[in-house]
């Protein structure tokens, strides 16, 4: 079993923690997850980095969603920092899994996309434990988590 | 007994250290509260660090009180950073609770504003300590600490 | 004797460090200034923290005074964000004292506004040295280095 | 054979990996080259330092290409702030490769220009390496890697 | 003989480096001058370390010259946080020296800027290793290495 962090927050307005969870579980026999919840995205980095320190997982998806005001744009700038520099500190990969309030219009599109972001992600966290040539398959061709995907550009080299 | 910091500043307009103190001695007779006083707070990483390297605190509340100007904002960015880098480096959670003097238009709302955040964060403080399973049970449920929460959004996973 | 380090700079306009040297001095006989003068504020993190690491020095003043345009503001930025890593690093306080020069619009008030405000300072050093409870004291008063205090807001817990 | 790590993204929409790749094979028969690909930008610095780190690489090309909208130029900041983190911790150099969806107005430009610049990084990595005397007499020369360079200003000193 | 470390950028419109050698040279004859150059300000901050923590130099020089673009007053941005932990983590001097293509109008002026700026930085550095009393006796003059001075502010204590 290899283990994998999930962290998530009350500030959040959908679970994204259970999506992760479920998702992860859904990819592989071999995850076993381990769940935590903060209360909002600057709590995330310790969070990330104590499962990763303390607790043995290999990887942590850390989940969040800010808020549409200035300031929640500036925690998230800072919570963003923090997830880089706990990754680095222990040398083992975080996934940030954001979901901005204001990149929808409604509620249904906001549940709709964190949910379609949080299980690609949860894709991508499996192919970089268990497959990473398939993200390198991936290359290149203008992926987006959760969106349509913007598509490669033609070209030869 | 844990050991938990309170580090607030003679800058905030509110004695937000008091608040947190009592909060947290009420919540549970197994608390002892380190308290340390401030400047501003861009004291407070440095403070939160040593009661959390230094005096063996298993978390600190950092409390602040941003003014309203541009300046003010920035000092507050630097502060949430320096706090993010505290809790990586002391390995332990800084749960930082600011005030924003803007957040409200006038001295008395300022006032039950902070008293409400300081509380709720402090419960959130007593959560993490000792039943974090609580704080899982309120992912994704759009709480606001000091305000009406935004809720969580329906849908089926 | 307790070692105080001052650093401060050439960019400044007016001799922010010998304000801070007298006013130490004439705070306490138990005090022993080091003092270091670096060319700007992006100089005074690491001034600050051989003046802690390899000084012997129990805190440091660090003195700036950022010029008006976007650019200066960008170097106190980063010069705020240094010292914040600085402290934590070395693991003892260092007090930020800059004061903008467009904080007011003429040379007098400048230099007026300078003197108090490193004043000011340099008795929160003392303080946090030797009379922490007076900080503590002071806790939520809102206090303002250099200019009319805001004040507290009364109200009941 | 010196191992130099090359890391790029599924986010981008040029496989800037492969052109990386060859163009380094292409440069010199000394060079082995390790590749990784990663979901997006702020997934750059881990993956780089790990390289330099674990897997023996003495260099690392960092490429990626941020979106047009705001939050994209923010995770492209935070993303060479962690870039330049690995980098001073690995003591090893990262070589960043962005390239802005709208530096450029349509995609055979974005196509081109892409190349161009991997290419031309691809050589500053050959050059840091191998022949760093070239970098040097290169000084002062205004070089932009993928557009026409700015040019050295003349005058004596 | 003492050493000290010039990087600069092939990205720069001005030799830069040339200037601060000869400089350096110029002022005293126990400078050994250990110089290199990068591509662009990024490449910074990890040259100068390496200069301080691998080649023996007692402090570096760092020359850049950002573009007119707001991508290279980020860039900018990012490699003076850099320098600034760089110089942290080897705990010696790194004098940031950039001139920003778009302080002066024409190419003439920014060519004398620039070699005024460099010269002057040059000065400073001398002094921090020689002569550390004579930035003392500067404190407070209003000093701008490449301009006009701003001029210290009368006034008595």
């Amino acid at each position: 079993m290899i283990r994998v962090g999930v962290v998530d927050t009350t500030f959040a307005r959908v679970n994204m923690g259970d999506i992760a969870v479920r998702e992860l579980k859904a990819l592989s026999g071999s995850i076993a997850v381990i769940r935590r919840t903060v209360p909002g995205v600057k709590d995330l980095p310790l969070a990330a980095k104590l499962l990763l320190t303390k607790e043995g997982c290999e990887l942590v998806m850390a989940l969040g969603m800010p808020g549409p005001k200035p300031i929640d744009k500036t925690c998230a700038h800072e919570a963003s920092l923090g997830l880089i520099w706990a990754s680095l500190m222990a040398e083992k990969p975080i996934i940030e899994v954001f979901v901005h309030e204001d990149e929808v219009s409604d509620e249904r599109s906001l549940y709709e996309l964190t949910v379609k972001r949080v299980k690609e992600h949860a894709l991508n966290a499996y192919f970089m434990l268990f497959r990473p040539e398939e993200l390198t398959r991936g290359a290149g061709k203008g992926l987006r988590e959760g969106g349509p995907d913007a598509g490669p550009i033609g070209g030869r080299y």
